[in-house]
């Protein structure tokens, strides 16, 4: 189903990382779901994680390590997502890191624990940690692809993004992989995302930068508004590269990183649009001319969130009626209806607030029957934009959330 | 498929009122879509209209309408919305008003006009001007059922609902219609509610008593979480009981007659969620021990509105990890997870933040299997409480959207 999205791109080694992937039945059988990503001693590290309440105990527990020393290794779990389960579940997040650690020889909090799957119950302990030797045995610079698959729920397909640029005289590689197709309204950063460089890069530096690209990507998707319990994104640097490290103050060097960062950051951020669960229709959403960048946000997450807009794009339905009922509940201070205009992709459906008079249902249905489609709202109050990523709502995505867990 | 709704109950005319209902082939053909509701010399009213932005052209006109002077007859149109139209939609809804008022003998400011149906095209000024003089000529007191029908849309069910109540030395009687069952967040009132009374009620009082009849009613409903842009409830008193005016500030009687006014909006309010798209489960929300009935209020709409929720009801899968990732990304000030509990129906499934010991997947499942549900969430942080009401997403919500207008 997933709109637009063929076959994983080609993803290059990271200098310092290594990965490696096992089938451990934690809650399937056959199917690969552990992922342990180790990386070389002196690398960095800076993430954003949900900010939904109810965070799970592996959001907990990273939290809490990163917050005392940079990590050796990612261990990462898919089948249950360790939420909701009081204190027996952090100490399972607990357990499991220290499992871990000892079999590579490091302290437990150089581990960061995460989780994705079920909310609610605990996982099986004994399972991980007997998957453990697995994983390691396993583990090799070019494991990348396993992870994306290994790191999959409801996912139809791995996704990862991988880009190489010249900073300085120096060749730095950005690798990342990715998994979510539901629960998406990311508040800090998706579901589960892991991205590592060999870029040397300071550690203020670092957590600025994935901040600053979250906000440009993960920060601007939605699926079904359901914000995760376990959202978490990571930005791995291991130095190997050689450069001098990125320094934010310095300018061009930053600038550079971050604009490959967040390309790779805005590449797996579309993919999981692009596969969200039962999507057949990728839409953008721009809206322009607010009063602010958090107006023009209301004002497209109202719009990407209207369950009536959602069914009628399933439908190539154009249906602009729902679209404007929709922007005229958003909950913004102010809005002149007579200063707003409504595009699909080229074609202007409303023009200051009343239907254009050179619109057509023909027209409307020539762009709505596209799988990739703009919606560009003009608010005519100010000069802020924004612009965010979603999909549609089908009988699909009913199938796969009705059926979950059966 | 609607939710323990079987027939309509029966409705007690009210004197003062007459209703006329006809066929006018407005979208489609032989099927009652147009309605008249006459109401005698010195009938007061009150209304509360849509708070959408975009509001339709028939609540423009008649919020007009309603300021300068009380209303002989109300004319509701289904088919078209006659909202997004501009201009051009409020001058056919003013020429309607005029053809009305000049069979009736009246002026055309004391004629309020409905409208429901696809956003965004402009209606058949003819067809329903036509149909006016068939309306008038079956105009009688007991046209309510006929009245209930001619408004519905996407409605499988008429919904009304009617009380006697003693008031003092008098017996005053309120009936009411209702459409409604997609685009339902009302944000003042739901998609079209028409109440009348026999009882004599001072002009302010009426206008009190609607607002918080309606607070406790169509305010606290949503299907979809999609705020209508013709959102309209009206409650006219027309006195031919003949008791004293009721006063709000004389107590007993217009508490009395409030309790009243509110069980029956109370009633027409839960029958468009039972009717809800696609509905196959009635849930009620209830939000107790929150710092504000606000708080309380954004818990329970973030709950009702999450789609993944909706999907665990629909599947009968007591997926209570989705009801708690809800209630933590809902926009309230402060949230101690370690004091929510989670109730369905009177089976605790989460204790302060973590799995009731008590709790099983089998006692889960017996209240999921269920065609009405309570969920009960306690905050832990004050004393304020608020209650809610709202459907599932099933399959039949997302044909249902996905096929509409084809």
């Amino acid at each position: 189903m997933a709109v637009g999205l063929t076959t994983l791109p080609s993803l290059y080694h990271v200098s310092g990382i290594r990965l490696g992937t096992t089938a451990a039945g934690i809650r399937k059988k056959d199917r690969r779901d552990l992922v342990v990503i180790e990386c070389v001693a002196g690398t960095r590290a800076a993430a954003t994680f949900t900010r939904n309440r109810f965070c799970a105990a592996p959001v907990t527990v990273a939290r809490e390590h990163l917050a005392r020393t940079a990590p050796r290794a990612l261990l990462v779990n898919t089948g249950f997502a360790n939420a909701g389960t009081g204190k027996p579940g952090l100490e399972d997040a607990r357990t499991c890191c220290a499992a871990l650690a000892q079999q590579l020889g490091c302290q437990a909090d150089e581990i960061l624990p995460f989780s994705t799957g079920v909310i609610g119950e605990r996982f099986p302990l004994e399972r991980i940690v007997a998957g453990l030797p697995a994983c390691l045995a396993n583990l090799n610079e070019n494991g990348w692809a396993e992870a994306a698959q290994g790191i999959m729920t409801t996912d139809t397909v791995p996704k990862g993004s991988s880009r190489k640029v010249r900073i300085g005289a120096h060749t730095v590689t950005v690798t990342g992989i990715a998994k979510g197709a539901g629960m998406i309204r990311p508040d800090m950063a998706t579901m589960l995302a892991f991205v590592a460089t060999d870029a040397a890069v300071a550690g203020d530096t670092l957590q600025a930068c994935i901040s600053a690209a979250v906000n440009r990507s993960f920060n601007r998707i939605t699926v079904d508004g359901d914000t995760s319990t376990n959202d978490a994104c990571v930005l791995l640097a291991t130095g190997a590269a050689g450069n001098p490290a990125i320094e934010r103050a310095e300018g061009d060097a930053y600038e550079e990183f971050l604009r490959v960062v967040t390309e790779v950051f805005t590449e797996l951020s579309h993919a999981i649009v692009r596969d969200a669960e039962g999507a057949t229709k990728f839409i953008t959403i721009e809206v322009r001319g607010g009063r602010s960048e958090a107006d023009c946000l209301e004002v497209a997450y109202t719009v990407a969130h209207s369950p009536l807009v959602k069914t009628a794009f399933f439908a190539s339905d154009p249906n602009w009626g729902r679209i404007l009922a929709a922007i005229g509940r958003a909950p913004i201070a102010q809005l002149d209806v007579d200063k707003v205009s409504v595009y699909l992709n080229d074609v202007c459906v409303v023009r200051n607030g009343a239907p254009d008079t050179g619109y057509t249902e023909a027209k409307g249905l020539s762009v709505m029957r596209l799988p990739e489609i703009q919606i560009g709202i003009e608010l005519g109050a100010g000069s802020a934009s924004a612009r965010i990523w979603t999909s549609d709502l089908s009988h699909d995505y009913v199938r796969i959330n009705a059926e979950y867990r059966s």
